[in-house]
């Protein structure tokens, strides 16, 4: 911070009032020129600035004050509200919202830009003082951008931009899906199905035979596509089977279309003797899908789900699962939202929370099923 | 709506511009007259008051109007975000927003009415233009009242309240457990436990002996409330045993707790062989603890729960369960809201959704049990 040659006495942090004394222009025009927002004189935006810079400020803290001192509220936009991981996160965040005295005004984006776009648009109308987001593009950033030159720290929730100076809290998705399937190859299973939250029309796009002969992933880091990755990492460490007829692609939150991709995945003539599901609406297909074909669970075949989603233990067997927490996730985004909202400006970090494989009795080894196959 | 003498022009609906003239007060004086909040002069108030007469107003649609034409969001409280019930309804809700171009804003009520006052408003001063509520409380209505002072339209999700002039979408819960309870008397049950989502602090307070020996429920109408209302109306209609020492009482959303309680039910001297949970966490416990005591359903006991959520149908043996839609309440509740947003005057109405006993495999006739009691 530069020296303040003209700051108030006693040391107070300067207002935005403070500035716009110093410029010589009205409080709203110093409020417009210092948070980047509205339309100013060129010449009135540099006297802002200067006056800025001599009284020490820092744009956010400004661009804040502007906001009649805080609406003591901050948005959080989920993917979908009725999948229990956003709910569970949802649930984290508003607990850390309340002991902080701030109310959380929740929106949906259902996993849509657009719909993100509009989301986002609302709680900064509704000036919010800060946003945890679970991103839905890793590449279209300008409404995040927006809001971080409006003085509205942005908290990614799941997902980490590179491109984006924001803090987020994420969990490794290649090392936990590489940890559940070489669990399931270091059983002895070859042939290791996976069924991805992906949707079904991009899947086959993104990956695709290297001229080595290996499977790999195109596209952007997103949880599902790290989680792919990690699947094909394990498959070609444990030199099991790489094949594109072991991958079948459904979209987020659709149990139903789940189920009939997983059945596919299932029924083909030579089926996997173990999946892994990329997600809990996956992981429920899988299990549903093996239900329905008749199939026994572990000895026909092996399944390693992801969340640890109170059904996976009601069921039988209990399911083997990747656990994450998304309740310490959003508690996490919402602490660190609150740093951030009361001036952090240390550089933005990605805060990356344990996960474990929860072994139960849905994986067992290959070889004493009923339907093995020579592999 | 009484003849407009005053009325422009074409039978346009008159706009708060309109009366302030016909007033001859500002803007400003006229909606704060008919909104009925900041303070206006009596002879003002008055003035006003009779040109929006003579002009045929509704107070709702000037104090919507003075919202500057409408902030095009709407807010959603609910109690616990991260429970099913809610999560879904509010996906129904946010659907029907959506599709009418509106910004859902969701908050949660932690099922605690001081917090429900805190969301409600802070959605005022966002200046939502309507909000679905599942109300806490059916006695404290201040916060809600005074939304409807300003011209922002309620509708109750879930409960019904008498005293608050305002839309409710529900189910009939008292039929339901009736019918649900019927069921495992019908089945020759006469030991039929119940595990209620009340307080406990609150509940052996809450339902208590009569003159006549039969036990009877005090206390407003609430969901939970009503439930035990309808199971004790199937016992004593069966005159079945109707005692206290068949309930137990485990709050909102505590799985944990909910199954210790049901492990109590389940372990008592003399059990129950079959039990009603009132809602979806209770019928969670209870599942839980019959398992945890090595209890085979429906053979030791049968149990009917509350919610067709997914796991039911998972679990071995899928529940017996009574259904209700969630989402359809939610659906439902938005489009009452935006009937109200868009003028609609007609006396409030309470909108009742069908439920549904769907019987799977955890009820059985009492007596082929390997546990059973004279009874």
């Amino acid at each position: 911070m530069p020296a303040g040659t003209g700051a108030a006495p006693g040391r107070r942090r300067p207002t935005v009032a403070d500035v716009a004394r110093e410029a010589g222009v009205s409080v709203a025009t110093a409020g417009r020129a210092l948070g980047n927002y509205g339309r100013v004189r060129d010449d009135l935006r540099e006297q802002v600035q200067a006056a800025a810079e001599r009284l020490g400020y820092s744009p956010n803290a400004v661009a804040r004050s502007m906001r009649s001192g805080g609406t003591r509220s901050i948005g959080f936009v989920g993917a979908d509200i009725s999948n229990p991981y956003f709910a569970t996160a949802m649930r984290g965040l508003c607990d850390v919202a309340r002991e902080q005295g701030y109310e959380p005004i929740l929106a949906n984006s259902d996993d849509r830009l657009e719909v993100e776009r509009a989301a986002v648009s609302v709680l900064l109308d509704k000036q919010v003082e800060g946003i945890v987001v679970a991103p839905t593009s890793v590449t279209d950033l300008a409404h995040l951008e927006r809001a971080k030159e409006l003085g509205v720290p942005i908290v990614l929730l799941d997902r980490h931009i590179g491109a984006l100076e924001a803090d987020s809290v994420v969990i490794d998705n290649e090392a936990a899906a590489y940890e559940a399937v070489a669990h399931l190859l270091g059983l002895g299973h070859r042939r290791v199905g996976l069924l991805a939250c992906v949707d079904p029309a991009e899947g086959p796009e993104l990956v695709a035979r290297t001229g080595t002969g290996r499977l790999t992933v195109r596209g952007a880091a997103r949880p599902s596509i790290d989680r792919i990755r990690g699947y094909l990492a394990a498959v070609d460490d444990h030199r099991a089977t790489s094949s594109a007829e072991l991958i079948q692609y459904t979209p987020l939150s659709d149990a139903a279309q789940a189920q009939r991709r997983a059945e596919a995945l299932l029924t083909q003539p030579q089926p996997p003797t173990a999946v892994f599901a990329t997600d809990n609406v996956t992981t429920q297909g899988l299990f549903m899908a093996a239900r329905r074909r008749g199939l026994a669970i572990p000895a026909d075949v092996s399944l390693v789900g992801f969340d640890d989603l109170d059904w996976t233990t009601l069921v039988d067997p209990p399911l083997t699962v990747v656990a994450q927490s998304p309740l310490d996730m959003g508690r996490a985004a919402a602490v660190r939202l609150f740093e951030r909202i009361k001036g952090d400006d240390r550089p933005a970090e990605r805060i990356v929370l344990p996960t474990e494989l929860v072994v139960r009795s849905s994986t067992a080894e290959h070889g004493h099923g009923v339907r093995e196959h020579s592999g």
